[in-house]
């Protein structure tokens, strides 16, 4: 009875497209460790971007930073 | 100090049926294990339904694909 | 279909305890929501007291300082 | 930049087991979000039977409950 | 590759404000565990009050029941 | 009353590095948010590398390929 929790950031993910993650993971672990999927839960969280740091930065200014960096 | 996260779908629970599971848990945690209630944390977090999945499915299509089912 | 994690410091709690607390929750969730029990998870973590940590300090350490503090 | 925390409970998935699960995990957010792999982090959290239940009950329990109920 | 998850009540923590908890703690990790920024996720999640709980209450009410307490 | 979880790879931290983190935390909540000590939770969570995927990988493995590939 696997409980799985996907975090990503808050950039218009659609319903068919969370449908996708959905059933992708619960038949992973159906393949892998034989979980039936009625008893697999998978939980979305959506996070703002001011609310997601990378690198020590929000997302949305690490990218900037990034696409400003002079590439080697 | 214990720390608890209920996990729903948010499907309109009211602020009242909230205080009620954040009495419950913490009494219940007071009871069993003798955590003074000021230092135990509850947090709830409702989860749209098309963000939660069992099954294989996004819940609300879940308990159709459940609803359509023949009774054995 | 709650998830319900409930995360306790690593005290010595016993199966039977533990077996409260999953049937505590499992029977608020189905009084104050009507959730069935049968999709209801409830996953505890036990966690090293020198990895909590409250005030500031290691939960043990921090026992330590109320115990040490002069009484008002 | 998604983080992925699968938690199931500790029956001895293997290594092997483990390491698919995060591949299919990250080639999944790959092709349905088109997230690039190096910045996808997966956690897999391995939860002893005792402290998993389900029904109200601990999950060893629970099973043999299922396995004891009569068939309808 | 850290992550880490900080849970704050929704009180109006400003964009600049979790910039400095995200830069913070990246740093943190960096000075202590020598983790390379960027690989520590830093992911907050801002709750309602009426969704976190303390003392047994939801953490506004909880805030009038100390405020309203007799002084020792 | 802020929650914090930091989750680490299992690579040999010490109570001390541990402790760092905690007063680090609590102490960047208390400069940002004004968040009184008392009322922080931090948990730090370690995790074995087999468990802990980037790249699509474990991380152990993650970080032989890094350092077998061609530098540009």
């Amino acid at each position: 009875m696997p409980y799985v929790n996907i975090r990503i950031t808050r950039e218009g993910a659609t319903r068919e497209q969370k449908a996708q993650l959905i059933a992708g993971v619960t038949d992973l672990l159906y393949e892998v460790l034989d979980k039936p999927p009625a008893v697999t839960f998978v939980v979305i969280d959506e996070v703002p971007l001011e609310d997601w740091g990378v690198g020590g930065l929000p997302v949305d200014e690490y990218r900037q930073s990034l696409a400003a960096a002079p590439k080697s």
